[in-house]
């Protein structure tokens, strides 16, 4: 008699668009709870993620009825993760335990039952995990069945579950069965039932993405229309040689194989794209090769990439996303307002923090959520309006400011530059655009329509995009924060400048700066190197003034000679839904540049957020905005999204020096916190 | 200007026989500092373990002196690691912060600085020792380049250090530099010179195992005869592109790189140690194959095998020390005992619990000083007489006996045998024998002597072993502790039985036994089956008393039909220098088996241990004794090491039942605690 352990993970990130919930729902969650709730003996698990109970509490409450009764029935156990879904090896300690701690009294609460079994959340595994599940009253866990065989095991030796300790703390470990999981539900259900029946061992053990069931294009038609999943389930129900259980029963029935240790891990594709884009294109090459040599099947359990904390280091906004998820979480280490830490747990949601082959980091909505959460803590707690620390772990001091509207962070290291501006009264971070980076997807994207006929290569099929997005494939050569110091040449076109095809004169773009406190504000001055005929000194001085809801910027610049440049300072900052004005009428400027000349200021309003953002500049004469737009992967192909404005404020300087001032002032209807 | 980062790192493992202290120390320690001491500009890093300061101590406090004076003028920068050289990631982190502030405050007292760095005991990177780096004040490690490569950066990225950060706190990471590790020393001075001075970058970085300074074979002559060392301190200072500089100095002056989070990890080679033997050969097969195809110096940074970690699972003799360790950790966890937690520490260090290509756990007498560490610990603190607990962690109950003078673990699950029979007054674990295992390395080993020119295949050298050694290379089905119930065809040979070549009629050699507690003792059962003509269902039980100095064992066997079998039991001691008596005089069985026609008992003399063993068995009509004999390579080739005694009392029983007493009683010279 074979078991199958039969489980699905259901999940929508926090920030996620209503409607993609409610088109998941329709699709996938709902119709798989109606098709198994007729079949009361075939037992599952099923993991549900915080913001999908939620969801489903507010809008489909019936949905919870029906789990309740299977709960009741004895048809269904609950899994856990942490309760808003966070990489566990990403958040602290406490927070580990305070997020399943939270997942574990939601079930307890409202279907009376304990669970027992946690779902690692992208599947993460990191040993200093473990005592936090331990701790937690966790008893299981699955991972992906590759790094048993990876710690040596062989196949036939993952029908069934291990033990892993620390501290001499055990905790089981279930082996998903890729197989298992590549047949289900893509292929005929004669196949996975004859696979089970089939396996060399006890337990046939899948846990996978509910979403495969109805929401993965094609799938509804296949799973519900033609009925895979009905047919399966009766399938099984009926075999004499197979059982459902539940995770939990297995481990009452079975005695674990034995004892294993796993290393850092997650599934193998993460380890392409953890690394950076260099890094996964060598990865990609060396996985071609073997398959190509047929060595692939025996050899990849030896194969891996990347790991997930490594996109913290790939990419700085989502490290800048992680950091102060930190800070808050600090802030709130010996605080007990459950209200805060629900908003701290719902901003260590982990698909804003990376990027596979969802949007994930790329999708602003995403890391919106992220901020909204975490700036309304802050908000809410007293801090110094000055402080230095190495706010995002690199080495160097960093300095945030703040005051009652305002928190600005700068990293004089960095250029001199401000890599936050969260405003307490929107909940937002105006300062959080994402640059243009080659990925290693982009490899061999061939611009025009796609063929009718896909045509396949060996290794990968050709990736297609339309010529609007080829031409946005460009790649920064530095971070999209604000106050960035160009010196370029005097006939330097706004084109070049959108398309990275200038020659920056100075060396102020990435120059360490050094810096002092002054009233509201911090001071940084630096010498740099402007290139020419012969190189030139100059000297440049900015300060960083908070007043109430504007940025005050002074900046005081003195060359040894006369300049010949064009001097231009760039602001990136992002909005929801940008507009200028001009004579008297509205463009967005999401999709479009904008150039303005003879101009001092500009005001950009934003009907979703309600507000608008005025940025005088005394000295200004041009001023030319472009989107940042990027291109990234998604289940659906390219996207072209647009990640923030990049804002030039030009001005010819003939002179040794100039002074200027710009006054950044965020206005709107929101109220302050 | 390059600097150059010099780091050595010394150790000899708890239990190791004082010769060969002295003998490193004459080779190695001591003339390494004699050259170093002459050139007071060379700085460099030295990290000694606590073993070696001990040794120092006692026997060369002249060269502690010498270190002294070095470090007082700023040469010398100490090092630490876990006190006594543990695996970091293989003990709890309380015992991490105790064994890491043991070492700093060693270094505080004799020297008064206090240290920033610590070596990576055995280079295992595991992310959950982080806390307790932090915690104790750790600023710094050295991990190998090659997990820096693994996670996507490129080796021109590795002449400098990055920093990691857990739960925010952060700790600075030197990559290690390889192609400088393979230089120093074993080339030509200028070579290692002329390297370094075109690094393309600031830090050249080294930090290796000293004993390659005079103790690796050949390394003495080329080192100092021929002054290797000299020579290259000589060309370092009078290099004008070159400058030595500690670690920490190297942080004061350089910033870091950047952020880096490294999975779990240790040294290449690691991997394929850790690997079951067959995971192993696979391993070294895909290696192989990426060589052939010159695939492998590009690629092998995606290449990683198994984890230290999996030594517990590969060894279940190395797990039982550790799980072992894990208990006594755990007694001592509220107690404040200085020279308890002393001896809990020795008893972590690490190199008795693994394999590589040192002798290790394959050792008797560096197990022997970790049992003796925490028998003693044992001892003097009260526990109950009787423990059900998953000691082992397997997920299966085992039982702990004991009283004043023994501690008998048993597991009923594997055969009911005993897997540990320690004595409180020999301190010594007369169970600690050790399995016959295939290794992977006994692949393509030749019999006979190797020839006088090698000869090399492709991919190794070609392996000797002498025919002696090679009789003995049989591999056990089963672990080598007592009370293992065999039934065995009555025309058994005792030859059969030592090489494994026998019938085993009866399925209670690793049966699963019920079992429940009985006075001073526990008694197991069990139904089983006789092969035979026709099946033959036997019930069997047994029970394990202790009494004082002994143990006492009742068997009773009841089949359904008479039975016609030998039935023996097997106990596998270990013992120092054992001896039986035999008309008057005294016999080894290190080498020789022994068989005893008529015998009823046996008493094993041990003059090492002062004691001496004796086991009467009531019903026994024959004795055999066998070596358990392990083939085991090390850096000199392969080692024909004695493990312990298998000692099988048979009987022939041609009825349905039969009742046994054994008995075995340890006497001795030695107190009891």
């Amino acid at each position: 008699m074979k078991q199958l352990l039969f489980g699905v993970h259901n999940h929508q990130p926090i920030g996620n668009f209503k409607h993609v919930f409610e088109h998941v729902f329709n699709v996938s969650y709902k119709p798989f709870i109606d098709v198994l709730y007729d079949y009361p003996d075939f037992k599952f698990s099923l993991h549900t993620t915080g913001p999908l109970w939620l969801f489903f509490e507010s809008e489909h409450p019936e949905l919870i009825e029906l789990i309740r009764e299977m709960v009741a029935r004895g048809q269904v156990e609950l899994v856990i993760s942490g309760f808003y879904e966070p990489v566990l090896a990403s958040i602290p300690h406490r927070d580990r335990v305070g997020q399943i701690n939270m997942a574990m009294k939601y079930i307890k609460d409202r279907f009376g039952i304990t669970p027992q079994g946690l779902w690692l959340t992208e599947r993460v595994w990191e040993s200093e995990i473990v005592p936090a599940l331990v701790e937690s009253g966790v008893k299981y866990v699955m991972v992906d069945d590759f790094h048993f065989l990876s710690a040596g095991k062989r196949k036939e030796e993952l029908y069934g579950y291990y033990l892993t300790e620390s501290e001499g703390n055990t905790l089981a470990i279930f082996p998903i069965d890729e197989t298992l999981r590549y047949l289900v539900p893509f292929r005929e259900v004669s196949q996975s039932i004859d696979y089970i029946k089939n396996i060399p061992g006890d337990l046939a053990i899948i846990f996978d993405d509910g979403e495969k069931f109805g929401a993965w294009p094609g799938t509804y038609e296949w799973v519900y229309e033609k009925k895979w999943l009905q047919k399966f389930v009766e399938g099984i129900i009926k075999s004499d040689e197979i059982k459902t259980l539940t995770y939990t029963e297995a481990m009452q029935k079975f005695p674990p194989f034995g004892r294993i240790y796993l290393p850092t891990a997650s599934y193998f594709e993460m380890g392409e794209w953890s690394l950076p884009a260099e890094g996964a294109l060598e990865f990609i090459d060396f996985m071609n090769i073997l398959k190509d040599k047929g060595l692939f099947d025996r050899y990849r359990r030896f194969v891996r990439g990347g790991i997930w904390r490594n996109f913290l280091v790939k990419y700085e906004e989502s490290n800048n996303l992680h950091k102060k998820m930190l800070f808050i979480s600090n802030l709130l280490k010996d605080k007990r307002s459950e209200k805060m830490k629900d908003s701290l747990y719902k901003a260590q949601c982990n698909d804003a923090y990376w990027h596979g082959v969802f949007g994930g980091l790329y999708l602003p909505h995403l890391r919106k959520e992220i901020y909204e959460n975490l700036i309304g803590v802050d908000a809410k707690i007293k801090t110094p309006t000055y402080m230095i620390d190495d706010f995002n772990k690199d080495g160097k001091e960093e300095v945030s400011l703040r005051n009652k509207k305002l928190r600005v962070s700068v990293a004089p290291h960095k250029g001199g530059t401000i890599y936050e501006i969260s405003h307490f009264g929107f909940r937002y971070n105006f300062q959080d655009t994402l640059a243009r980076r080659f990925e290693h997807y982009h490899r061999g994207i061939t611009v025009g329509d796609a063929p009718q006929e896909g045509v396949a290569s060996i290794h990968e099929f050709k990736k297609y995009i339309d010529e609007k997005s080829a031409k946005e494939m460009v790649y920064d050569k530095y971070l999209r924060y604000s106050l960035i110091d160009h010196f370029l040449p005097i006939y330097v076109k706004p084109d070049e400048l959108r398309y990275g095809r200038y020659n920056e004169m100075g060396d102020f773009v990435q120059g360490c700066f050094a810096f002092r406190r002054i009233e509201n504000g911090i001071k940084m001055y630096r010498t740099g190197v402007l290139q020419g005929e012969h190189p030139l000194s100059v000297r440049l001085q900015k300060s960083v003034i908070l007043l109430n809801d504007s940025i005050e910027i002074l900046r005081r610049c003195r060359g040894e000679e006369p300049l010949d440049h064009i001097v231009a300072l760039e602001l990136n900052l992002k909005l929801e839904s940008p507009k200028v004005s001009s004579n008297g009428n509205l463009y967005s400027i999401m999709e479009s540049d904008f150039y303005m000349e003879d101009s001092k200021s500009i005001e950009i309003v934003d009907d979703v957020l309600k507000c608008s953002v005025l940025i005088e500049c005394e000295e200004s004469e041009n001023i030319y905005i472009y989107p940042v737009l990027t291109i990234s992967q998604s289940e659906g192909g390219f996207d072209l999204v647009y990640q923030g404005s990049c804002i030039l404020f030009m001005k010819r300087v003939e002179k040794e020096s100039f002074k200027d001032k710009v006054t950044i002032t965020f206005k709107g209807g929101k109220s302050n916190a």
